[in-house]
């Protein structure tokens, strides 16, 4: 299958590039490398050294005699966005490349523009691109989670059965998201939707949960392919950043009283699921939802694993309570469905001890490279 | 009270900032004149001719003594509009300054990233502007009935009320808009609740349905003080086209079967509508839906009473059936609650034949300026 993988330079996409290659994909790369230009901005890094993308694709096909095409530039520009699409006739177009930091989006009103315009319009982009030029390409579109926010009632995917004064429908799903990165991706949702209605598209929307750990087989199989681990208050998820707390002598820092309760998978299920999606296509003009997790926790419980984890290693850390920067609820039901991706075959790596083990080993080897006034937040929703 | 309508210069805008000053509030129009100059783009016209901004402002303070000031600039450029808040110190922005028309946003991919993006962009600042320079001003923003769609259940106000599973909450109701302009309302919708949620702002949002009709009693005062009335395939809604249609010798040319049943409204209830959502703010961090519209109408029902209005003044026209160029059910349920602004004081003005007769009279005055190429749709969704 020919298959584009925006983002690729990524966190989420360059496992996953890899891994779709090595299934024996023709796999291409488009991203416009701002996630290392943040770094920049922020004055922050990824824990783990990462190589250029250049070197990158040369070490894997060294490796692995397999090549990956890599197109620098961005969705935003359609022209570019046009050119990669007559060049790779792709049968499927896996979205990574949105800005995918909550807290990145909320610092200011140019921050909380950019991610939108950022991913509202690059994602439009990208629908006219395979209604002009690939209509039977398979969108398969990362969103999040987060676009439910937490509502009182189970998250079902994507949709609802609703009966009310006596009649019934089945609607899109009511979205509570968080934060103007939340946001973001609801409004994505609302226009893939609308597309696949007016042109036929086939889409795939990924609701992935906070996504944890770092290698996967293809990224350890050499230093230069490894994957970028983040910490700082901007890009660190809390399961990542609570190891690297532990391995840097930190406090773990829970927001509030750490009840916040949040749906999980690990990197290696994400590079599955994306293949699931991909080999098993939407229908022509369907729009499917998929909630890529594998299991939910409260903040809370996450420090108290890392802590104990930790402590087996001889790392003593204490679990702390700051100011949650956020507005949400601390204390909520939760109850997601995630039944599709099982059905189609997924079989999750469960959070054991033994994973938060490799992670820390790894934060441990690079630890000195932890600029440590990045880890708590600095950035508040009011 | 001290009230921005941005959006000042339109269709909406206009009559509502002179009703607005008339009930003796401050008000200031803010405009970016864009629709003067999307006039230009698509060869087209108001039936009516519009004078200048300025010859306008300028005419009612003759007639009234009461002076509109007015700020020409883009809510997309965020230090004008910081510079319009400093300036003016608003108790309520009324915003109708967004990209209005379902055609215009479908034209081709420029013309929806323009739409997508000058709206949702424009609020996002508008939102920001309020946050930081005028955190009690009331924002009335105008949605759409469109947001909506056509859901098999009963429209409500914004929110729903769902038990599932045994469980119970109220949600944001789910949206179905059908047209990249309606989609940027539902994206508007969403970053406003969120908004308030975060920052306390108060917020209406008004969902309104189509509006008909053309004057107001202080657009009458004078032939410089005219609305604009649009009758072309991009910009004119259902019943205003129909009348110049008969005006003009023209079938009635009605979209499919004429099934679709939309929520409509007097441009006169607009600006009264406006008004109460202004005398009654909203509480601070509430997010308030209001569903503006009086009565809902068949497309082929209002074919029908233009046709016969039209026959009685000696006008024989025919009802005819085109192909329909948006992608929309022609038969579906329809059924809308609109309480919260009768509960709060409105006395609709219905579609009475008198009504129709009337806006017939004005479009009989100016039929020389139709423009008869624009009037069948040229634009379609596929």
């Amino acid at each position: 299958m020919r298959i584009i993988v925006a983002g690729g330079d990524g966190f989420c996409g360059w496992p996953t590039a890899l891994y779709l290659s090595k299934q024996g994909h023709e796999v291409s790369i488009v991203d416009n490398l701002v996630r290392r230009k943040i770094d920049d901005e922020l004055r922050s890094n990824s824990v783990t050294p990462i190589a250029t993308l250049e070197e990158r694709v040369a070490k894997w096909k060294e490796l692995t005699g397999k090549e990956i095409k890599t197109f620098v530039g961005d969705l935003n520009h359609y022209d570019f966005l046009a050119e990669v699409f007559k060049q790779t006739e792709p049968d499927a177009f896996v979205h990574f490349a949105e800005q995918r930091s909550a807290p990145y989006s909320m610092i200011d009103r140019e921050h909380a523009v950019y991610t939108q315009s950022n991913n509202v319009i690059g994602n439009l982009n990208v629908l006219y691109a395979i209604k002009e030029f690939a209509p039977e390409c398979h969108l398969i579109k990362l969103g999040t989670m987060g676009e439910y926010g937490t509502p009182n009632i189970d998250i079902e995917e994507g949709y609802l059965e609703i009966e009310h004064n006596g009649r019934k429908d089945k609607l899109p799903y009511p979205k509570q998201p968080g934060s103007f990165y939340h946001l973001s991706k609801v409004h994505d949702s609302h226009n893939i939707m609308f597309a696949c209605k007016i042109w036929g598209i086939r889409a795939t929307d990924l609701n992935q949960g906070v996504v944890y750990g770092l290698h996967t087989d293809e990224t350890e199989m050499d230093p230069i392919l490894a994957n970028r681990l983040d910490y700082d208050g901007v890009y660190g998820t809390a399961l990542n950043r609570f190891i690297i707390q532990a391995a840097t002598g930190h406090d773990l820092t829970v927001y509030g009283t750490g009840g916040q309760t949040r749906a999980f998978l690990n990197i290696k299920d994400t590079v599955r699921c994306v293949e699931i999606a991909a080999e098993n296509p939407a229908d022509k003009g369907e729009f499917r939802v998929f909630n890529q997790f594998t299991e939910y926790f409260s903040v809370q419980d996450l420090a108290e694993k890392v802590q104990k984890v930790a402590g087996e290693t001889g790392l003593e850390t204490e679990v702390s309570h700051i100011d949650n920067p956020r507005v949400e609820l601390e204390q909520h039901y939760y109850h997601a469905v995630n039944t599709k991706l099982r059905d189609l075959g997924l079989e999750p790596n469960l959070l054991t001890d033994e994973v938060i083990k490799g992670i820390l080993t790894a934060a441990l080897n690079h630890k000195d490279r932890v600029i440590k006034e990045n880890v708590l937040p600095s950035i508040s929703w009011k």
